[in-house]
């Protein structure tokens, strides 16, 4: 494709920003535009830019999939209401769920997810809207591990289910392309975003799908959810590139009030990394490991046994989806 | 029952052992007696007491049940065999292996093992042998567990399939049922037995079995063995009441030679703790855990992942099965 890189440490935010808005205006002209924002730093940035160049020509919603974090869409909408950008809500629980339906194979599940997303939902709203521009929050990494084979391509317009001949028309249009991760985290600044957006660490396409092991049904996602505000309250304070929480599918044996109870486990991971390229467990703290572990079993129902990965990437993933 | 416990610290071993190799003799008089050993503290103990009691008419058979840990079984009987007690080997893998088959609930897995041992190996060893005396090596934290429903009682000639009408004439014989698991230990080494014996760490009755999710298949059996080995060498050093390495059934997401591989996961736990009633995680220095946890994944194959459990018991278990 040669899109030429625009390194971290060499990037003028300023002038950076002046020349997306200005091309996101040339490609867009008087049309319409379309973006979907996830709250992470990537489309946060995007939205900001075609925001900055469209105004409310450019439409932005959130689709809430039913995986996400605790309080996570209502908090990205009224973050974006503050900076002046109308996002829409759109609530596609149900239409996640049923397609998540018995899926146990983590490529599955991911890929069910994939295809909710494209086909059925962004792909109706991209027809409603009428708008022929798609805004993506693509950056070079994406680039790089579809050629390296890890991410798998694919057509975006063949994804949300429009002909190619039919295409003929419709543009994408991925203004942070030339940057990585640390480059976006710089404009999404310059934008205006808040630190907590920023530098928010990364968070899986899939969602709690993928912090899920087995199916994940609303009830296994809402246990997840809950699990996963108190991992993130306890161990804000431990410096990392990410930590997790995820719920397994085995069953253990555990014992409350004098009863055996054949029970869940969850797990903990806590990563350093520069890039998630190589990785490696954070050596949190025992007592706030006791403490997390102790809270866990105290407060999410079933839970009697909590563990903490200790095995670096390769050959672990850093999801275990 | 009325067992009269005896304390470690009132125990005078030498008295203890005078007296109960004289009842053993007294019961037994000049029949023969049975007996199956471990390798645990309490049968070794009982094997040591009756053959001093009985000499060689104590038949004594270690049942290989193909679910011990690395080269168990023959450490057992040479040791013994240094000792000068002949101890038969007695190979019933297949039986135990079928027996395990296409089982994958814990209890129901641990019932097959119990079954397997007494219905079917032990109870055809008493039946041959002629012995009308069988020596065991219940202590007194069995009969507590079994009076507190922990444990299920058992009538052991109905467990090895002497019926009651037929058990006439048949004696069981629990030389240390007034001790704890200290006092055996005291005895233990009054009897001569090494210290790898007499503090061996407690090995649950299921063995390997109990240390695998899902179905114990020779396998995973093999699987675990192996890991365990590494676990133990690596840990030896870590002060602990038990370290245990367990094989779950979950499949997760790793990496190797850059290419996806959809692997298994390994739980180490390792208990600090006085009598297993409570116990919590033994804090392990974070470069023994890292170097477990990568020698693990290197050589065990299919191994991705390794978590640490950091749950207390309660409402964790011991065991994970």
């Amino acid at each position: 494709m040669g899109v030429k890189e625009i390194k971290a440490a060499d990037l003028d935010t300023d002038k950076f920003i002046a020349t997306q808005v200005a091309e996101i205006k040339s490609a867009v002209g008087d049309g319409l535009a379309i973006n979907a924002l996830s709250g992470g730093v990537d489309s946060s940035a995007v939205t900001l830019l075609g925001h900055r160049a469209l105004g409310d020509r450019l439409k932005t919603y959130f689709i809430q999939n039913g995986l996400m974090r605790e309080g996570e869409p209502d908090r990205v909408v009224e973050l974006f209401a503050k900076l002046g950008v109308k996002v829409k809500l759109v609530d596609a629980q149900d239409e996640f769920f049923a397609a998540l339906k018995g899926v146990v194979d983590p490529e599955q599940k991911r890929e069910a997810i994939t295809q909710t997303f494209y086909k059925k939902v962004f792909g109706r709203l991209v027809k409603e809207s009428g708008a022929k521009h798609l805004l993506q929050g693509t950056i070079l990494t994406d680039i790089d591990e579809t050629a390296a084979g890890i991410k798998r391509q694919h057509n975006v317009f063949e994804q949300i289910g429009i002909d190619p001949q039919e295409a003929f028309g419709y543009k994408i249009i991925e203004p942070v392309v030339q940057l990585r991760k640390d480059g976006v985290r710089k404009v999404a600044q310059a934008l205006g975003l808040p630190a907590s957006v920023a530098n928010r660490p990364p968070f899986p396409g899939p969602a709690l799908a993928a912090r899920v092991i087995g199916e994940a049904t609303r009830e296994r996602i809402a246990l997840v959810r809950q699990a996963t505000v108190i991992t993130e309250r306890i161990l804000a304070d431990v410096p990392a590139f990410q930590n997790m929480t995820i719920l397994h599918e085995d069953r253990v044996t555990g014992m409350r009030n004098n009863k055996r109870e054949f029970g869940l486990q969850l797990e903990i991971r806590c990563w350093e990394s520069v890039d998630a390229r190589v990785a490696k467990p954070v050596r949190v703290p025992w007592e706030t490991l006791e403490a997390l572990a102790a809270e866990l079993v105290a407060k999410v129902p079933g839970v009697v046994s909590v563990t903490y990965g200790i095995a670096p990437k390769p050959p672990s993933t850093m999801e275990v989806v």
